[in-house]
Formats: structure tokens, C-alpha cells, sequence
């Protein structure tokens, strides 16, 4: 039972079947081929908004390429202490953009408080010739700590970022959950909310590879394909990437299966209420759970077999573990980890 | 009936079913899954050689990266005027190196002379301060006139190269149908003729989309890994891409796919042999083929529906088209192309 | 009376007339001169150590070259969080390292404490191929307070960084003010110390534009030429750069400029110590002062026409202003600005 | 007596008096000082044009600066084949550019042929995502062959590069040479002619260290002073480059001094004419002759003292060899070379 991360998972069985149905015949490569072409539509229908789609194949390859547009090599991007882009993903961003600068704004739960932000901003010498210059915002859905930014949180701090001249990127590697959690439309917590590209992740939440640079703003999109080749992330055999995003946005297999991980985290989170000793460190906004533990139900846990990651902050003296759900997580592992979770507890107590 | 380029086409059924079979329970993600992990050794016993192995997804991915432990950003890289890696990257060695230069040098049949080579690095200005550095030497097998190095021009290259403290890439993106061709073993071609690092290509020959960089000096793969992440190639369902590369070398499903594209190309080249006005314009020692063919020859072809690129090279006032087989090619394919060819060819002369 | 910078101040005569006296004659260009070739055997004889000498014309760039021999790409330099290299150089270091990453480590006084910096670098991630990996510390001497770093603060910061595997390196725009405040020798405070390189500063203490990247550590320097080539700052007239350099060494005229302007600076902490309202925010090791005073204070100072900035931190509710002395700062300017603030803020109690 | 390179020589003595002229008082620093603040409008009335004017004191910062904000790190800059930025600069502009490319167009006497520049850009692949894509035309004047381009080719080649869309650089090292060897005003010969940035020299004509990044079209302006900074060119005390400026442009020093250098050229010229086995490989516009003599007569001029370099081509079985002049040669330097060729040639033949 592996609540490690939701990429330790596997594929859902309509992309594995949509993966093995794009296998015939021959097809333009570099992604001139049918099922790409199909692709830019169907994103425009469900944000309801005319966008350019580029698929690639990590989500760090799309976070990167988002801010390499939106930055000067001489431009600040602005995010979370604790953002993937700035502690997951060793200099992506940076190497990039030429050499940009990542500024983290601190924050409760994973988030970035519009003032904050502001803040920040007001003091970061813009127009100095000494400073960097403040050039983007980037914020996560969900965040770090599992937390979704509400739509008037983004639509906030999206106008912070105008208002002093950034563009706004948002990382989207758990867009479904998140926008599960928050029970709204892409649109309204996009573009809608002043969001100009979005890195649209599939991949954990049930595809094998595939991520969608998505592209709101016009003047963003033009350099977009020439860094992507250059970045080595232009797929030849490409309706095999976009084949597993056509299915993700077929029949709401991507809202489905993150309602699914979702409710999941919710069942987990309310069983280890009971649970002595326990308790969520962050709310429970998709499909992490960040849970204090005593250490001793930890070890016992994992003797058990559970696998799960701890966390490098301590909470009142206990431990901190990281509990993740997928598409495909089973009821009866979420009623295993809490049995197991609550015999411990209540051993140890 | 599709010759364009061997990338137009799927993925062998055998790697079809692999990649569904790796989609069975929870993997470690980023590469720490039981495919991968096995995957190193099976690439040593292949090579008789250690190896460090790194999958990625694509060939440019696999080139800027081996180049970019080879050369400071001050370094130059040195490769044919025609080579994909100055032709058709974009500029991804560039932007991976730091800015460092390719340095062309030109030769028939798309294969740099060694006599060349030692003339431009004697040239070169090494420990010049105003110079760009000479660093590596970077060999295509196939190049991308279709012709393989013999493993002698590998060692004569690589002896001229280390001569004047050069590293060895080579780019592998048709390394099976190079090695088929050459009829010699992986270790000849690459370590033993002095080799440093093998972008070993699959995608081309029936993977999904799946490559390594393969890593002989252990000096060089330090870095490797970080600068992949560092990239967005890490991807984080290894085992999917890991997969791929596992069933490409299971039962010699690499040599046999290739071994069938070959021969499909020399079937084809001794068909058009007999055609009015044709003639290949090099060698064909893999799966691809050059042949000059009169204008209206090319226009009847296109129009029966048979698909191929136009070369940017014209030879003894013909136009140059490249047809590329795979390892699904059919045969009848192959009789189609011919009859029609000399039946067009006939009714022109 | 200008009390902005040290940089707002001319130049040394004895450097002006070496200037002069240089231009005479056809030189060797790019650094093969003979002033140049002088230079190297002067600055190992001052550091009691073999050295390679890199001259460049700013501060900048100087650090910028050190710190891009000393971290890949991926790797991570270490510095205070107001560090110049950091806040001032507008991603210099980033651009010459090819994306690196800076990282601030806060403290007292402008100064990183040892512990603090064991703490960053044990939560680094070093080895984790997700973060950037640890590779250099920045201290600067003076730092952005004004304060000096002890040579046992020195080495005790050198070896938490070697103990993980970092690079040392210097920040010396105000290295002679810092050894005069020292009272040291350039070798305890550096090489002896653990320093690699040190960024000497000599613009900002009586030359026109002359620094010199100072390389203890002979692996280092082997790209440096190439480096500070490509990066435009291989003065083609060297010898007009390396006399500045020259003189500054000549009969300790460096010390004696840091000498002179660290007493004055004294001189005005002492004066200003009997200004109500006032109060020295940071101990003064070197030529600045970064004084706190009333706001009615300042403003009848700068209606008066001396000249200094505001510093962006307010202490108890007053506003901090720094105070720079120079070489050429007159015991006349010093008299009258303490006697001005006297008055002023007699006049405000 | 040296011939070997115009930046062997000192400064100009109306430079050397400025220089120590603003050494007086103290000056705000890093260019808003009051010498600096003259040099725009002082460029503006000599070129007949705004422009935005940046002074760092390099030739290669120059063109560093000015390509970089003409091409993304995908872009491509079209230039000589023996031009300073490929040959001599290490890779300079591919560092400021974020890892563009310089790509040779070839041509007689160091001069591109706009018909030459429209092939290669017909063939360049613009919109194609695999090519990095034309950006920019790079033109020397002088080029490294001595020679100047007129007016119309100037103007020809700019057009050939905005019907591509490029932007046109002109690298300025001797561009007072060129001018004064053409006869034409500022203005024709750059933003009239089609040119965006001018790398405008005064270092090789009488400076210690200054060149000066000129601006005709303003969009370019706007990234520069950023870059700049970032690159470590930003001088703190401005003012002694900014008054090397102004004084080489004040009493039309430097098309004194450039005249001077030129006509010293072409006595030379006409000197080395009767010389047994001399001649003239490339025709002398500017300050610089690329002369072939037979071995034994470069052997003896080398015995007799002489300073010049040889060149890495071989014209007729003759030695090439460049000589350069400067605005202090002296007459009778010019005439004992003269005698010594004659001498040594009439002794050979």
C-alpha cells in the first residue's frame, strides 16, 4: 500500500488503451499529426478561451518552458518558499530563462498572501538597474503543502502581479484535484483570474507521460515551439504524448479520476481524526495529506509495510509524514492505513 | 505507403506490450523502479563495458546532454556541415552547454575525413584565450547522408580527436542500423574505437519514444544526472520509458528491427537501380536512401500517394529525394515504390 | 561633502601618475605587457602564496568570474542575504555561472554565523538529484553592513564549507578597509583561512577601475582566462588597468587610502555618538557607518548639502542612513558634519 | 618600431588630459555623473539621430551587448567568416545571447555580398522549429581584412536582412578608420544605411579603455542597461570612461587621429609597392595593410626590430603579413620599414 506519491502509480486504463489505439499506421511527426491537431480545440473548449497547446512530457520541462517566456534573463520569478520550481526541480527555472532568479514569498499552507506578495514587490527595485527585475509570478495548484488557491486568492494575487508589471504562471501538476477541491470551472481559476499559461499536468493523475503547456496569452505563445525543440522536448512520435491527453480529457476521465484520489484523501483524513496522536497539518484541499504522527506509530506503520515519505519539518514535537492518493488508490487501502494507523496509536498512548 | 522518415511510424508490437505490462502496481518513481535499475547491466553485457545509462525521451535530449559534460561553455564542438545536431536542433547543444559552438567540418557523404578533422583543430587555436576551445568530437551513425562510419574511420577520428584532448560523442539516433549495416559488435563501434559517450537511439526503431545516453567514461557521468533533471528529462514514471528500452534489447528486437529495415532499403535500392534517370546519390549502408529522380518522376510518385521528403540539394540537375524504412516496412511496399517509379521513369524517357 | 560611496571619489595621484607614466611607448596588448607580467609575482609576495592574477575594471565582474569557476551550473553559491552578489549585481553571478543559484543564509551585523551555514547546507539536499547542489560560500569583507568578518569567523565559515565539499570565495570591493580594521595580515585573512579566490578591490579605495580576481587555489584558474575573455573583460591596453593595480601596491599605498578613510570614518562615529537621536546601527570595522537619526535631522543635513543615501530599514522607529569615508574624505568634512547633526539635533530635542 | 596592432599603442594626449581633467572632486556614480550625462546628446548631434549611448570599455562587451538584444537564444547571427565575433571574441556573443549562434557567410576581402547573405537566409529554414532562427546581420567596418564597406553595400545588405526580418549590427572597432576612408558622414553609413547598433571604437584610436554601445532604435534600448550591469560593465566611476569619450569626440580628435592612421596606411602602401615580391593582398581602407613579402624578407625585417604579425593564410606561395598603424606612427617609422623591405628585397631577388 503506497501512499508515496501519486507518480509511484501507473496509468488508467482508458490512456493505456488510447496509447495502444494511437499505435497504427503511420503519422506526421513533431506533432503535425491528427491526434495533436485534435488537442488545441478541445483545451480551447474546456477553458473556454482560444489557447496555444504544447505537449511535453515532465512536468518540470513545462513549468520551465511557461517561465522562460514570461522572463528576461536579467527578471526575478516570484513563488512560494516552498514551491516545487524553486526545491524539486534543480534549477529548471533558472536554466531556462537564462539565468532568471527565483524570489520565494513566505507564506502559511503552502500559499502566498496577496500582501505578501505585494510587499515584496514594492521593495524589489524595479527599474534599478543594480536589481533584478521583477517579472513573473508563479504560483502552484496545488500548492506544496496540498492546499488549492481560491479563485479570488488567484484572481488577488494575479492583480498584485499586474499591477506591477508580471506576468502569471501557474503550476498545475495536480490541476484536477485541485479544481476538484475548489468545485469551480478551468476557466474561472485560469485565465479568468488572470492566469497567462498554465502547466496542465496529467501525468499524476493517471497518464504514463504527458503534461500541456497551456498558453492564454497570444504573445507568450510565439517562441514557445522553438524553445521547446531546443530544449529537447519536441516528441517526434508525438500522438503518443497527445494521445494520452485526448484520453485524459475524454468523458472527464481527468475530473473523474481526481474526484476519486480526492475522496480518498478526504476518507483518510476524517479515519485518522480518530486517531491518537494525530492530526492534518495543512487542510486537505486534494489529494496530500500532511499528518503529525508520533514516531513510534511511524515506525510501526512501516513495518507494516505502509510506504509513505516523512516531511523535513517537525509540528508540536511530533513527526511530520506525507500521505498521497491516486486515481486508482482502493478503499481498502485507505481503511488498512487507518486500521493500522489507529491500533498503533492507541497501543502507543 | 509512408518513406518519410522512420519516426512516422508506431512501435513494434513487442514494446507495445511491455509498456502495458509495466503498468502493474506501484514503481519508486524517478528512475528508482526495478525496469531501470535492471536496465544498466543489460546495456554492459550488450557494450562489455561499465556503463552509467540514462533513458530520456528524445535523441536532441540525448545529444545535449552527452555534449554538454564534454565541453565548457567556452568549447567548441566539432561535427559535419550536415549533421542533425547543427541542422536540426535548434540550437539545443548550445543551450545545454552553456553556449558553447558547434564548428562544422565538411566531407562527402555526410562522414568528416580524419585528415580533415586533424587540419581543423590544428587550425583551431587551442590555448588561444581569444579562441573557442576545441572540446569534443561528435560522430552520427547513420549521418545523415544514410552512410555509417566503418569502425576504422571511428578509431582514426577518435585517435585525431584525443590527439588534441577531444572527448567522443556519438549520436546513435539509427545506431542499429548503423551497427546491422557495419556487421560488427557494439563495443567495436563505440569504447574500442574510442567512443566516450553513445546517444543510443530506439524511437526510430520501433520504441514509443525512448533513448539513452549511454555513458563509457565514468568521468562523464557525474554530472549527468543532474543535468538531465536540471533539463525537465527525468521523467518521473521511469519504468514506462525504462520498459521500452527493455524490450528494444530483449531477443535482439533491436538488431531484428533493424535488420528488416535494412534489407527493405537495399530491396529498394536495387529496384530503383533499373529505373530511368535514377541513381543514388550515397552509399547505403543503413535504412535510409538518396536518389536523384527526374522532376516529373517525383510528381507522378506524389501523386499515386506515395510519401517522401525532397532533398534542399539538387545533383546533376535532378532533384534529390530521401526515403527512409522502418521496421514495419512492408515489402509490398517496397514493390509498389519500384513498379511505379520505373513505370513513371519509362514513360518519361 | 559626499558621504554616498567611496566610488563617487576620483582617484590616488600616486595612481593617476602611474597612469600617465604608463603611456609611453607600444605595448605587448591583452595582459602579455610587462606591467602586467610585474603584477602576479607583487601579489604573491603581499599573500605570501603562489597566485594567478586575473585583472578586470569591476567589482562585478570579478566575483562573477570567481564564483563561475567554482559552480556548475547546477550548483548553489551560499552568501548573506544582503550580500552585493546577491542584491546589487543584478543576477550577475547567475549569468556567469550559467544559471546557478544564489542562496541567502541571514545573520547579525551583515555577517553569516558558522552555525547558520551548517544548518543550510545540512538541509541542502546534497547528492539528491531534485536540488541544486551546494558548491560555493560568498563572504564579503567589508560586508554590506560595513562590518569585517574575523579570521577565525573566516575560518570557522571555511570549514563548515569544505567539510561539505564547498568553495570559498571573497568579496574584497573593500578588502584593504576590512585588513586595516583587521589589523592582519591579506594571508590570515584569506588563503590561510580557507579562501580559494579573492575578489581584491581597488576602485572603490583610489584607483579609476581596477580589480583583480586573486586565485590561491591553482585548479581554478585554469578557465579564467577564457572566462573573463568571453565575458568582454580581457582589456585589450592592460598595462593601463595593471599600473593602477601596480601603484595601489606601490609603498602600501593601499593600506595607507584604507587607513585614512577607516579613520575618519572613526572619527565621525565618534563625533556622532554625542548627536541626540543618533546611534550607530552596526559596529564600524571599516569606512562605513550606518547611523540612525531622526527624520528632521536628515532632512536639515540634506538641506545643508551633505550628501549620503537612506538605507531601506528603519531601527527603533529611525530612519538609518550609511555613511561612506574615502581615501580623500577630509578631517574638514568629518568636523562638519558631526558639527551639523549636533546642531540639528539639538535643535529637534 | 610596431606594426603588430593599433591597440599596442597609448592614448592620445587630449585623452590623458581629460581623463585627469575629471579626476576633481566626486561624481555620482555608475553613469550619472555630469561627464557621462553630455556624452548622449553629444553622440546624437554627431550621427544626426537620438540614440541611447553605453559606455563600457571593451570592443567585445560592445558587440557582446548589442547581438544580444537582437537575437533569443534560439536566434541565429549572420557575420563574415573571419569576422572578430567568430574568430577573436571566444564565443562572446553566444554568452550574452544565451547560447545563440554566429553563422559565417564567406566573401572576398572580408566583405559579406548581399546576394550571398539572401541565399544563405533563403536557406535558413525561418518558422521551421528545428532551426534556430535568423536574427540578426553582424558587419564590420573596419572588417578584419582591412577593408571597408561603402555606403550602398551597407545599405544593400541591410535590406537583404530586414526583408528577412533580421535586425543589423555594425561592429565599429575602427569605425572611425572606415569613415574617414570612405569620405561619408556618420549618419550614411549607419542608421541611414539600415543599421539598429553601432559598437562604436575609440580604444584602438587613441583611448586607454572606452567604446560606446550607440542605439538608433530605441525597442533595442530598453534590455541594455540591465545587461550591461548583469555582464559587469556598468563602470561605478563612469566618468573616466564617459570623458575618454568625450574627449576623442571633442575638435574631431578622433577623425584626426584616424586620419593620421590612414594616411600613415597608405604610404606604406605605396612604399611596400616597388618592394621585390610585395604586395597588396586586400585593398587598403582604413589602417591596416595585409601585405605578402617573401620569407627571407620577413625573416630580416623581424632581425632588423620590426614588430607585425604574420597571417595564417599563404598568398602565391608568399607569406602574408599584417601591419598596422596607429595615430602616433611616425613618419620615419613608416619610411625605415619601407627602406628596410626595399633593402631586404633587393638583396633576395
Amino acid at each position: 500500500m503506497d501512499f508515496r506519491s501519486d507518480n509511484t502509480h501507473g496509468a488508467s486504463p482508458e490512456i493505456a488503451a488510447a496509447l495502444a489505439a494511437a499505435n497504427t499506421g503511420t503519422e506526421t511527426s513533431y506533432g503535425d499529426d491528427t491526434v495533436t491537431k485534435r488537442l488545441e480545440a478541445r483545451f480551447a473548449e474546456i477553458f473556454e478561451h482560444d489557447v496555444a497547446v504544447f505537449p511535453v512530457i515532465t512536468g518540470t520541462a513545462a513549468n520551465a518552458l511557461a517561465l522562460a517566456v514570461m522572463t528576461p534573463p536579467f527578471g526575478a520569478v516570484y513563488c512560494h518558499a516552498e514551491a516545487h520550481i524553486l526545491v524539486d526541480e534543480c534549477g529548471a527555472p533558472e536554466f531556462y530563462a537564462g539565468g532568471a532568479r527565483l524570489v520565494p514569498v513566505d507564506g502559511a499552507d503552502g500559499k502566498i498572501a496577496a500582501a505578501d506578495l505585494a510587499a515584496a514587490l514594492d521593495a524589489a527595485g524595479a527599474g534599478d538597474v543594480h536589481r533584478v527585475q521583477p517579472a513573473a509570478l508563479s504560483l502552484a495548484q496545488l500548492t506544496e503543502c496540498g492546499t488549492a488557491y481560491r479563485v479570488d486568492e488567484v484572481a488577488a494575487l494575479a492583480e498584485v502581479a499586474r499591477g506591477h508589471g508580471l506576468r502569471v504562471h501557474m503550476d498545475g501538476a495536480r490541476f484536477a484535484n485541485a479544481l476538484v477541491g475548489l468545485g469551480c470551472t478551468p476557466a474561472d481559476v485560469t485565465w479568468r483570474a488572470g492566469v497567462d499559461i498554465l502547466s496542465f499536468g496529467a501525468t499524476k493523475n493517471g497518464a504514463w507521460a504527458a503534461e500541456a503547456v497551456v498558453v492564454f496569452a497570444p504573445a507568450l505563445a510565439a517562441e514557445m515551439a522553438y524553445r521547446r525543440k531546443r530544449a529537447g522536448h519536441l516528441v517526434s512520435k508525438m500522438r503518443f504524448v497527445s494521445a494520452q491527453l485526448e484520453a485524459y480529457l475524454t468523458d472527464e476521465l481527468w475530473l473523474r479520476n481526481a474526484a476519486h484520489a480526492n475522496a480518498m484523501a478526504q476518507r483518510l483524513a476524517q479515519g485518522l481524526g480518530a486517531v491518537p496522536g494525530a492530526g492534518l497539518v495543512h487542510p486537505v484541499d486534494g489529494n496530500q495529506l500532511f499528518v503529525r504522527l508520533p514516531g513510534a506509530t511511524i515506525e510501526a506503520l512501516i513495518a507494516d509495510g505502509f510506504m509513505f515519505y516523512r516531511w523535513p519539518e517537525t509540528v508540536a514535537g511530533s513527526t511530520v509524514i506525507r500521505l498521497v492518493t491516486a486515481f486508482d488508490t482502493g478503499e481498502a487501502d485507505i481503511a488498512a492505513f487507518v486500521d493500522a494507523a489507529t491500533r498503533h496509536g492507541e497501543a502507543a498512548a
